[in-house]
């Protein structure tokens, strides 16, 4: 844990707040604080800050918690993720909150398991732990938003510009031979939709109806990997090329 | 299993081979293969080819087998990791192979903890079929080459230039200001040696150490990962960089 989350319920009127549970066992058990020690603190979805720590009890610690003034934004990356195996699934939330995604829309396809959405993986009080976890590894305070979509179609058709109307769009495809390198990223606030399929891939229907729908088809070389491999290797090169908005990278010539 | 790979003592003088257990199984019982049909094969640490099917029996199947000439390069980048927690090592070993490393040197460090390298993940009983499911997933046949070094210095000083002499040497480190984008990759056959940390991080002094032979620190943004997320992400961002050999990316002005 690198940074630890609080939530306003937390906390009380006097910025004060006392732990117990798990996050009061990691301050003294791995960080063993001490009194007048400070430690870094988020607000889940707000600001970060520091807490200085007032008193160590038996499995409780007391802290005086100070904010910054502003939130951090929102991870510029949207992931668009035909639901994996469960087991996948459950590997993956802690690591894509690590990376930093602004959502993460679960759908169907046609590769898609019909027993995958009744998973415990895909429920709220599964996940949101797991995301904490990896916001808490990676020091960050915006908790991903997820939401589960059963019908693709659905979801391009009518849902998806609500959700990520305005995201650069893009669809992993191994034919592709544009590579996430070579996205035309114009600007510093561009947003990225990331669409990733099933273990076995989009069909060709559901590849010509994300195509009309602007996804542009990107590639990331001659390699299959496994759906969680792909995701987190993905979603590095899409922050990446954020990183260097304008011209695209290319090759020697 | 998007590559069945195939082991010297598998096949006799005609090129035919006779499978059972799980590839069989695999072949049967997922690809449903049926006679005169095709299957994608490897030789390990060989080349690609191709396997006509001869017969499926009760458990059993018996495949021809042709080979290309040439076998495919070693992945060009070659991973120094100090040793993790034996369960995020068992997640690594096929994600590594999967994203392609040549070699997989593993070492201690100061926070790495003595009994991790009694783990059972250390053995090659236990990683050389995690890493040839990591082949057969990305459909590579080179099987990353495994050692395991007890000191770092020893390993720093006396053995890393026979292992990795040529490569450019960088090392992951939170603080640095270079990023892997902008790694000064010449050539199309430059090599790179990646170092990864404990999930603690190096202490001071493996860092000089690191720096007196010739590693350069690279970071990756603000965000701490985990130790197997950040492998996946950093030899992903390795393999991009070096396939645009020349001039570095930058970012806008």
């Amino acid at each position: 844990m690198n940074l630890l989350l609080l939530e306003p319920p937390d906390i009380d009127d006097t910025h004060r707040v006392r732990l117990s549970g798990p996050r009061a066992r990691h301050l003294i058990d791995v960080l063993r604080v001490v009194p007048d020690q400070t430690v870094r603190l988020g607000m889940l979805d707000g600001p970060f800050g520091v807490g200085t720590v007032r008193s160590v009890g038996a499995g409780e610690v007391e802290l005086d918690c100070r904010f910054d003034d502003e939130t951090p934004d929102r991870p510029r990356v949207d992931l668009l993720l035909a639901v994996p195996r469960p087991k996948v699934l459950r590997r993956l939330w802690a690591q894509l909150a690590a990376l930093g995604v602004g959502r993460i829309i679960l759908t169907n396809a046609e590769k898609v398991e019909r027993n995958y959405f009744d998973a415990h993986a895909l429920t709220e009080a599964h996940h949101r732990p797991l995301l904490i976890e990896g916001l808490q590894q990676a020091r960050d305070t915006r908790l991903p938003l997820v939401s589960v979509h059963r019908r693709l179609k659905v979801l391009v058709e009518d849902d998806l510009d609500a959700l990520a109307g305005q995201n650069l769009r893009v669809v992993a495809d191994p034919s592709a031979t544009m590579t996430i390198a070579e996205m035309p990223v114009e600007h510093r606030e561009t947003r990225v939709l990331l669409a990733v399929g099933p273990e076995g891939g989009w069909n060709s229907y559901e590849l010509s109806m994300l195509a009309a729908h602007g996804f542009l088809a990107v590639g990331m070389g001659g390699r299959t990997l496994r759906t969680d491999t792909a995701c987190v290797a993905l979603l590095t090169l899409c922050h990446e090329r954020l990183s260097r908005p304008g011209a695209a990278a290319t090759g020697a010539p």
